[in-house]
């Protein structure tokens, strides 16, 4: 999408290790406006399947969520990382490793939220290994949904992520896709 | 606002001790419709004074900050509880209370998206004690900003934090104000 494409060129910061900094307008200030021209963008190459939920992985996710789920008129569901006392005893959750962390990170879903029969779209702000939102279909799966696609505002292709959501069969769309990042560069995907 | 104050009397549990569980519509399970109606009207609230920048802190602040800052066309920024390996060494950090983790959190805003000049919105889901907020406001005037007032979801007018925000100064607009939830009850201000 060439907004957000125009916008990384313009504002994203290449740090070295495959870390894109987009801090200014998605994962530390976020610009409403950008996010719902996303959103409203992932909304229609989605519209078609049938989806009955968002799920997204806090923090950063969850815009990007509300602003997809704010055009399917559909409820998100944002997966906590740390489970707050509002939530039953009894939940869903699975391990994912957080890459701008450097450790494994949990992920919880309240069964009040999740059931059987949902069908469920994923979204997230980024795509790079995928090891997030297959943490995130893990917990579908779990619930006994079924997981109809994913969404992500950018996908680093050089990753591989993909590749993994495609063999089991997901549908995946990314707004601006980033084939490499190596010698302090930022080169899409045309 | 009565789509909330309905919604919270249908959904709405009181967990004692002073929680108040909306998981199902704020807080884990997030309603888009209902997250964009609340914004609208914080939005029109706050018109008149200003505002350049919308604040708030993560994670439950980041739906109605950006409902609230989309219909105001700023950007928001929300305070990172774990410090990012985007953000540069030097930061605004300030320790709030938290409520529901029983310990102390660390509120931490980049330099490069909160200067001095800024007139802030504060927005958040809940004032309770005014705790976190406050800690937005430090950060806010450490920065060298203006806070401009402060609008949430739900305000627990038992819990007085409203008192503080006055006693600086600051215009506080709450969409439900529940003033007690004892006996398992939940009694909202008319």
């Amino acid at each position: 999408m060439i907004e957000l494409v125009e916008r990384i060129r313009r504002e994203g910061r290449n740090l070295g290790n495959g870390i894109l900094k987009v801090d200014g307008f998605i994962n530390h200030q976020v610009d409403p406006a950008l996010m719902d021209t996303c959103g409203q963008e992932l909304a229609s190459r989605f519209a078609a399947l049938g989806a009955t939920k968002v799920l997204t992985a806090e923090i950063s996710g969850i815009a990007p969520a509300i602003a997809t789920a704010r055009y399917l008129n559909l409820p998100v569901v944002y997966a906590r990382k740390v489970k707050p006392i509002t939530m039953p005893d009894q939940v869903f959750l699975t391990l994912a490793p957080s890459h701008t962390k450097g450790r494994m990170v949990e992920l919880i879903v309240s069964p009040e939220y999740l059931g059987s029969g949902e069908r469920v779209l994923i979204i997230d702000d980024f795509l790079a290994s995928g090891a997030t939102i297959m943490g995130l279909v893990r917990l579908a799966q779990t619930a006994g949904a079924t997981v109809v696609g994913v969404g992500t505002l950018i996908e680093k292709t050089f990753e591989g992520g993909r590749g993994l959501l495609e063999a089991i069969g997901l549908p995946v769309e990314s707004l601006a896709a980033i084939r490499s990042m190596e010698d302090g560069q930022i080169l899409f995907d045309e």
